[in-house]
């Protein structure tokens, strides 16, 4: 495993790095993600901080949702480590966070930072998950996978199981039944995980085990939600006679389905289509909408705010 | 109004068959659909009718509910009026209709017929009404419009009442009250239609109305059904956090908001949209996804079947 | 003229202060633009200038053309007037420029500022300038129209004319003939216009002319440049085979259809499509890709860089 | 291999007849396309040749291009093997053609017709060719692969290598050199298939070959054709500052880049795009308009005509 993904992880930060430096020269990226009570003249602080250590700015967005006095704010930046190294940028962005009593502040350099460490979990179908192990394969998922989880077993010859031997990552199979959804195992498997992918787990975490995780989780539904929440959205859809389908990728809570949208797409259904063709197209949705999801998530492109709602910068 | 109308009409028609006999010369165009229990060789016949009077098929849409025997289609063709007389085509079609004991057996030959004859209903807001209008004046909108009826007064100077009163179309402000519908008075006013149009008409018509009107009525919704039923479908999106809202023409029916879906249009939302974009995006929407579904009407693509679904050939 | 002009004015002013206000209550939106050799520090200097007057930032959005030393910027912040006065703003904005030596510093409060005067430049036909006049009557178009100028005569009781009169809109028609462009009498009527849109005029203008104007000309060309240049592009896409057509919206330059790309739609075409359809589907395309031109235009968000690019923020 | 690809073809057809039986029980689905003269009554005895033997018919697709009197047709039915046997079918429509001297007539029955065989030819970039290789793998490409063949070296280990051994896909290297085309080799290599798919072939393929060769062959070019053809598009379309770049598959012709174009896609680009983020948005078009090609032309979707154009129904 290690060889495997160290090779991807090193290829894909030469990537980002060449890709990057075209622009600017030996420069690395940065990216800044700030939330804190509205003030005046926080980009002003913010902007200042970066420039004063020789950086540049290449873009600021700023969100004050309405009516409420909340700042979010993501900066990308390009910075010469010699001149301000990864230790120091994290501390003056602390020392600011501090200064303006930030609920939160990150910073990530996708050139020199780990790889954020995910785990999938899914159930019966696979069109997702491997769908993200492709991309994972193919450099486009900039993250590690620790471990797949399913409550299904596959047969040793399924592709996915050749796929996971190959690149040695371990498929922990967690059968279900009344009472027992093996929670615990599950947060053991996952704890040393940034966040997890759940890829058609067809399971409800409970609210103890979201507690215990503590970090965020991202689901894809197939459906347009909040339409056709829970079981089988693809009939649902079929007998309302729509003439669009879609794909949701949210943060999962408490309450099904309901937790806040990242990413939504659709696509067109005619009277042609039947209840397999909806669901055809309804995966091929879903795969573009999880990975899209996963990628911003990587980007610090995705803030949750309110209960409901999503800054996606 | 004579003047006008009949202006955009005839135009309409060199129009339509300047566009047509571009592709083949001296011929009109036709249109049939059918809809009738589903046996071997029904298109083998209609075909076989439009040949033999020297008609050319231009093509045939065929479709069959799954585990359905009802069949639909609808044919164009082309065909020389002098060798096939506008009486003669129908009473062919008749008879194919009474072999196959059809349901339905429309013809039209846009070219030659009347258009259809349409009313349009509204409340306070104009957007869509004014679109219609605008469109039809720019003849894209195949109909004669006998009158727009509103249960909402207009100021003399408004563009809406100056637009209609140069082009001679009757205007009815019929106020309504708690136990006050005016739909009585409605009926007269629409008696002479061929279909009604619902351009954001915020009234609920009775199931005796809709039956004893016993014709088609398009209704445009603001929401991407059947989420957002109701009223303000905007609101409820926007606090639901979506990332795509949507608008949806349908057919209406007693049930509030779930009659057949003819179209439906998204467009993407994000955290900087607010309530008020969120309005002008869906205003955007509806009036392209009224006209979409009147038009497509006009062109006898849409029929409605079993009780929640339309083909759109 | 006033009259009509003055309401949409008026009207458009409290839509946009409105639309504003909704977000942060008593201020006003200041937008701001920026060009000047790239440095270290401008995002800075520019938002702890906004800051220093209680000004609050909504976006900044930067852009550093690859290899080049060149900074581009467009910031929008609300303001409260009573603290910042639109002519200290200006002057804090200059001093800014200077220390900067910008080659480029344009700021402009919509809710304030007296709307961009525009001249429209069309020819035989009319599709893209009714568009024009009914957007702006719906108020989608933040400008004030000036007056229009073709090279074909129209006649008095056709839509166009009565519109313009109705709304005291000059019409000039100013026919052209071998060795008579009539470049001088236009140049003379849109002397007091902040821009030109060219709604299909057919005429290929000077380089004189453009230098003697010395403002931005917009264009809207019917193919997807740099393919299907010059005439009847429709007709070469058609011939082409494409199975998508487009429409153009880019600046005037001396070379035809060759000056920097604003913004370029695309519809998808098939067999079915004759050439009557092709056109008709591309006016469709013309008149959207032209207003979202001139909209981005007066919001600041369109930059030239390079001999033919632009920033698009 | 033959393992492999009989394991994909059988659950492919259990997929298709699942699918299909779905909407008509025991019944398979056929495919037929027709080109001849057009004369009155093609569609009349076609319909009515299928009906004879109890075969129902689920759409007629008939295009006859302005101003040629050449017919071209698609239609698709369901019928009962054991009444219409595929042999008595095949012979059925020979009758036909013959009647209408038709230059075209084929038939398929994709649950019993043995697929597509092809040969995929590649040079360096390999993510059309892996696309290709996934969803074959997913059986989302009705073909069988009889070999991939480059004129570039692969190392053992990639990712393409390793996938082809363990699939049994053979893999010839066919390295080039000024006046060594090994268009022999190729020849012989490809004798067994239906059609040859180049996916980012960057050798232009001789009017020689062509015409040996004998058969369609699929190619994708990145950019939106007429337009950047040849080398480097993308380099073409970032110079040009367009604000759409696109895919184009299309026949291969003797004449670069101009043959008859089978499918188009377009995505948005912006100045913030650099050559790099060009290239991966373009690749992404490809893999999808590709594919798409494919499938169009396996289901008897793609016909050319006149000399640039193509049918796709």
């Amino acid at each position: 495993m290690v060889g495997a993904q160290a090779r991807a992880s090193s290829s894909l930060r030469r990537a980002a790095a060449r890709a990057f430096s075209s622009s600017t020269s030996p420069f690395f990226r940065g990216i800044h993600v700030f939330k804190c009570p509205d003030v005046v003249g926080i980009v002003a602080k913010l902007s200042e901080c970066i420039a004063s250590k020789g950086g540049n700015i290449h873009c600021v967005d700023v969100f004050v949702p309405e009516n409420k006095q909340i700042f979010y704010s993501r900066s990308e930046f390009s910075f010469d480590p010699s001149r301000w190294p990864r230790d120091v940028l994290e501390s003056d962005f602390q020392r600011l966070a501090k200064h303006f009593s930030a609920e939160r502040s990150t910073v990530r350099v996708p050139d020199l930072d780990p790889r954020y460490k995910i785990a999938v979990l899914a159930s019966k179908q696979d069109h997702c998950l491997v769908d993200l192990l492709h991309r994972w394969q193919d450099q486009r998922l900039p993250v590690d996978i620790n471990c797949i989880i399913s409550n299904h077993p596959r047969a040793p010859n399924t592709h996915v199981i050749r796929f996971l031997e190959r690149h040695g990552i371990p498929f922990h199979c967690l059968p279900t039944a009344p009472g027992k959804k093996g929670e615990e195992e599950i947060l053991k498997l996952v704890e040393d995980t940034d966040f997890l992918v759940l890829a058609r787990y067809m399971q409800i975490l409970s609210g103890g085990f979201l507690q215990a995780y503590g970090k965020d989780i991202i689901n894809i539904h197939h459906g347009l939600l909040p339409s056709f929440k829970g079981g089988n959205p693809s009939r649902q859809a079929f007998e309302a006679g729509v003439k669009l389908i879609g794909a949701t990728s949210h943060f999962v809570t408490e309450e099904l389905d309901a937790g806040p949208i990242i990413e939504q797409m659709v696509e067109r259904v005619s009277h042609k289509d039947n209840l397999t063709s909806f669901v055809m197209k309804s995966e091929n949705l879903e795969k573009q909408c999880l990975s899209q999801a996963i990628k911003s998530y990587c980007e610090l492109r995705v803030l949750p705010y309110e209960s409901r709602k999503t800054v996606v910068f």
